[in-house]
Protein backbone atom coordinates (compact mmCIF):
# COMPACT_ATOMS: atom_id res chain seq x y z
CA UNK A 1 0.00 0.00 0.00
CA UNK A 2 1.17 3.24 -0.72
CA UNK A 3 2.59 5.20 2.75
CA UNK A 4 0.47 8.09 1.35
CA UNK A 5 -2.63 5.69 2.09
CA UNK A 6 -1.09 3.92 5.62
CA UNK A 7 -0.52 7.53 6.47
CA UNK A 8 -4.38 8.32 5.95
CA UNK A 9 -5.40 5.36 7.89
CA UNK A 10 -3.34 5.60 11.06
CA UNK A 11 -4.21 9.42 11.23
CA UNK A 12 -7.94 8.85 10.25
CA UNK A 13 -8.45 6.19 12.97
CA UNK A 14 -6.69 7.89 15.20
CA UNK A 15 -8.83 10.65 15.25
CA UNK A 16 -11.66 8.13 15.40
CA UNK A 17 -11.79 8.01 18.78
CA UNK A 18 -13.23 10.87 21.56
CA UNK A 19 -10.52 10.36 24.34
CA UNK A 20 -7.74 11.03 21.38
CA UNK A 21 -9.20 14.23 20.14
CA UNK A 22 -9.62 15.35 23.53
CA UNK A 23 -5.97 15.08 23.88
CA UNK A 24 -5.29 16.82 20.54
CA UNK A 25 -7.69 19.63 21.95
CA UNK A 26 -5.74 19.98 25.30
CA UNK A 27 -2.58 19.74 23.44
CA UNK A 28 -3.51 22.88 21.16
CA UNK A 29 -3.47 24.54 23.98
CA UNK A 30 0.31 24.00 24.45
CA UNK A 31 2.41 20.70 25.69
CA UNK A 32 1.60 19.21 28.77
CA UNK A 33 2.87 16.32 30.58
CA UNK A 34 1.38 13.05 30.43
CA UNK A 35 0.13 13.54 34.18
CA UNK A 36 -1.54 16.97 33.03
CA UNK A 37 -3.34 14.79 29.87
CA UNK A 38 -4.47 12.23 31.67
CA UNK A 39 -5.95 13.97 34.46
CA UNK A 40 -9.63 14.77 33.17
CA UNK A 41 -9.79 10.97 31.76
CA UNK A 42 -11.50 8.32 34.20
CA UNK A 43 -9.47 5.66 33.00
CA UNK A 44 -6.56 3.29 33.68
CA UNK A 45 -3.55 4.93 33.09
CA UNK A 46 -1.92 1.99 30.44
CA UNK A 47 -5.37 2.40 28.84
CA UNK A 48 -4.48 6.10 28.76
CA UNK A 49 -0.80 5.46 27.51
CA UNK A 50 -2.26 3.33 24.81
CA UNK A 51 -4.17 6.04 23.22
CA UNK A 52 -1.02 8.44 23.45
CA UNK A 53 0.48 5.44 21.52
CA UNK A 54 -1.81 5.96 18.70
CA UNK A 55 -1.61 9.82 18.45
CA UNK A 56 2.27 8.89 18.47
CA UNK A 57 2.24 6.49 15.81
CA UNK A 58 0.31 8.90 13.44
CA UNK A 59 2.69 11.35 13.94
CA UNK A 60 0.25 13.64 15.46
CA UNK A 61 1.55 13.76 18.91
CA UNK A 62 5.65 13.80 19.89
CA UNK A 63 6.29 12.87 23.32
CA UNK A 64 9.74 13.28 25.26
CA UNK A 65 11.05 12.24 28.66
CA UNK A 66 12.72 15.49 30.71
CA UNK A 67 13.95 14.49 34.33
CA UNK A 68 10.72 12.15 35.70
CA UNK A 69 8.58 14.08 33.07
CA UNK A 70 6.98 13.16 29.78
CA UNK A 71 5.61 15.96 28.17
CA UNK A 72 3.80 15.45 24.77
CA UNK A 73 3.61 18.22 22.20
CA UNK A 74 1.42 18.28 19.17
CA UNK A 75 2.87 18.22 15.69
CA UNK A 76 -0.08 20.32 14.40
CA UNK A 77 1.32 19.52 10.33
CA UNK A 78 0.45 16.12 11.05
CA UNK A 79 -3.43 16.89 9.90
CA UNK A 80 -2.30 18.35 6.90
CA UNK A 81 -3.21 14.76 4.90
CA UNK A 82 -6.50 14.79 6.23
CA UNK A 83 -7.20 17.88 4.98
CA UNK A 84 -5.96 17.45 1.47
CA UNK A 85 -8.02 14.14 1.33
CA UNK A 86 -11.08 16.48 2.33
CA UNK A 87 -9.91 18.89 -0.56
CA UNK A 88 -9.60 15.98 -3.22
CA UNK A 89 -12.87 14.64 -2.34
CA UNK A 90 -14.64 18.15 -2.56
CA UNK A 91 -13.03 18.59 -5.92
CA UNK A 92 -14.27 15.36 -6.76
CA UNK A 93 -17.57 16.16 -6.37
CA UNK A 94 -17.56 19.82 -7.51
CA UNK A 95 -16.35 18.16 -10.82
CA UNK A 96 -18.93 16.54 -11.40
CA UNK A 97 -21.68 19.02 -10.39
CA UNK A 98 -19.85 21.34 -12.77
CA UNK A 99 -20.25 18.35 -15.34
CA UNK A 100 -23.65 17.86 -14.76
CA UNK A 101 -24.27 21.76 -15.24
CA UNK A 102 -22.89 21.14 -18.78
CA UNK A 103 -25.17 18.41 -19.65
CA UNK A 104 -28.40 20.51 -18.62
CA UNK A 105 -26.92 23.66 -20.48
CA UNK A 106 -26.60 21.40 -23.44
CA UNK A 107 -29.40 19.55 -23.75
CA UNK A 108 -31.29 23.17 -23.21
CA UNK A 109 -29.28 24.29 -25.75
CA UNK A 110 -30.66 21.24 -28.27
CA UNK A 111 -33.76 21.62 -27.35
CA UNK A 112 -33.71 25.38 -28.30
CA UNK A 113 -32.20 23.88 -31.62
CA UNK A 114 -34.93 21.91 -32.20
CA UNK B 1 -21.57 9.93 24.12
CA UNK B 2 -22.58 12.98 23.07
CA UNK B 3 -24.35 12.81 19.82
CA UNK B 4 -22.26 14.58 17.81
CA UNK B 5 -18.41 12.97 19.29
CA UNK B 6 -20.24 9.56 18.30
CA UNK B 7 -20.56 10.88 14.93
CA UNK B 8 -17.41 11.58 14.41
CA UNK B 9 -16.58 8.59 15.70
CA UNK B 10 -18.16 6.73 13.34
CA UNK B 11 -16.79 9.25 10.38
CA UNK B 12 -13.07 9.11 11.18
CA UNK B 13 -13.49 5.27 11.87
CA UNK B 14 -14.82 4.94 8.50
CA UNK B 15 -12.42 6.83 6.77
CA UNK B 16 -9.77 4.81 8.33
CA UNK B 17 -9.54 2.15 5.67
CA UNK B 18 -8.47 2.67 1.96
CA UNK B 19 -10.97 0.51 0.24
CA UNK B 20 -13.82 2.73 1.76
CA UNK B 21 -11.84 5.88 1.26
CA UNK B 22 -11.77 4.30 -2.76
CA UNK B 23 -15.24 3.87 -2.37
CA UNK B 24 -16.02 7.17 -2.08
CA UNK B 25 -13.90 9.05 -4.50
CA UNK B 26 -16.32 6.86 -6.93
CA UNK B 27 -19.18 7.78 -5.60
CA UNK B 28 -18.55 11.28 -6.32
CA UNK B 29 -18.72 10.73 -9.93
CA UNK B 30 -21.82 9.64 -9.44
CA UNK B 31 -24.01 6.53 -8.29
CA UNK B 32 -22.80 3.38 -8.42
CA UNK B 33 -24.41 -0.26 -8.39
CA UNK B 34 -22.97 -2.49 -5.99
CA UNK B 35 -21.27 -4.69 -8.60
CA UNK B 36 -19.72 -1.62 -10.36
CA UNK B 37 -18.41 -0.49 -6.97
CA UNK B 38 -16.75 -3.67 -6.21
CA UNK B 39 -15.62 -4.54 -9.52
CA UNK B 40 -11.72 -3.14 -8.90
CA UNK B 41 -11.25 -4.50 -5.13
CA UNK B 42 -9.82 -7.81 -4.82
CA UNK B 43 -12.11 -9.03 -2.21
CA UNK B 44 -14.74 -11.62 -1.38
CA UNK B 45 -18.13 -9.82 -1.74
CA UNK B 46 -19.64 -10.33 1.86
CA UNK B 47 -16.32 -8.24 2.80
CA UNK B 48 -16.59 -5.50 0.07
CA UNK B 49 -19.99 -5.55 1.69
CA UNK B 50 -19.31 -4.97 5.55
CA UNK B 51 -17.13 -1.90 4.15
CA UNK B 52 -19.96 -0.40 2.28
CA UNK B 53 -22.58 -1.01 5.59
CA UNK B 54 -19.49 0.84 7.33
CA UNK B 55 -19.88 3.92 5.23
CA UNK B 56 -23.77 3.34 5.68
CA UNK B 57 -23.66 3.51 9.33
CA UNK B 58 -21.38 6.27 9.23
CA UNK B 59 -24.23 8.18 7.00
CA UNK B 60 -21.28 8.68 4.09
CA UNK B 61 -23.38 6.49 1.25
CA UNK B 62 -26.98 5.54 1.07
CA UNK B 63 -28.17 2.46 -1.21
CA UNK B 64 -31.39 1.80 -2.79
CA UNK B 65 -32.81 -1.26 -4.19
CA UNK B 66 -34.23 -1.42 -7.53
CA UNK B 67 -35.42 -4.15 -9.22
CA UNK B 68 -32.76 -6.50 -8.44
CA UNK B 69 -29.57 -3.67 -8.56
CA UNK B 70 -28.66 -2.54 -5.23
CA UNK B 71 -27.30 1.49 -6.22
CA UNK B 72 -25.36 3.39 -4.10
CA UNK B 73 -24.66 7.40 -4.11
CA UNK B 74 -22.77 9.71 -1.72
CA UNK B 75 -23.79 11.83 1.53
CA UNK B 76 -21.72 14.63 0.75
CA UNK B 77 -22.88 17.10 3.70
CA UNK B 78 -21.83 13.81 5.75
CA UNK B 79 -18.13 15.23 5.97
CA UNK B 80 -18.87 18.19 7.59
CA UNK B 81 -18.55 17.38 10.85
CA UNK B 82 -15.12 16.67 10.17
CA UNK B 83 -14.51 19.57 8.36
CA UNK B 84 -15.86 21.75 10.82
CA UNK B 85 -13.68 19.44 13.81
CA UNK B 86 -10.72 19.97 11.83
CA UNK B 87 -11.45 23.83 11.69
CA UNK B 88 -11.38 24.02 15.61
CA UNK B 89 -8.72 22.19 15.92
CA UNK B 90 -6.73 24.70 13.20
CA UNK B 91 -8.68 27.59 15.27
CA UNK B 92 -7.77 26.19 19.26
CA UNK B 93 -3.90 25.95 17.68
CA UNK B 94 -3.77 29.67 15.87
CA UNK B 95 -5.34 31.16 19.22
CA UNK B 96 -2.14 29.62 21.16
CA UNK B 97 0.34 31.30 18.51
CA UNK B 98 -1.82 34.69 18.60
CA UNK B 99 -1.38 34.28 22.58
CA UNK B 100 2.16 33.67 21.89
CA UNK B 101 2.75 36.68 19.74
CA UNK B 102 0.84 38.98 22.58
CA UNK B 103 3.24 37.31 25.12
CA UNK B 104 6.17 37.92 22.94
CA UNK B 105 5.22 41.47 21.90
CA UNK B 106 4.78 42.43 25.52
CA UNK B 107 8.29 41.12 26.91
CA UNK B 108 9.53 43.32 24.35
CA UNK B 109 7.29 46.06 25.10
CA UNK B 110 8.59 45.43 29.46
CA UNK B 111 12.63 45.33 27.88
CA UNK B 112 11.65 48.48 26.27
CA UNK B 113 10.40 50.30 29.19
CA UNK B 114 13.25 49.23 31.68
Amino acid sequence: MAKHETSLNLLFSALGDPTRRAILSALAGGPRSVTQLAAPHDMALPTFMGHLKKLEEAGLVQTEKLGRTRTCSLCPDALQPVRSWLEEQRDLWEGRLDRFDDYVTKLAEERNDA
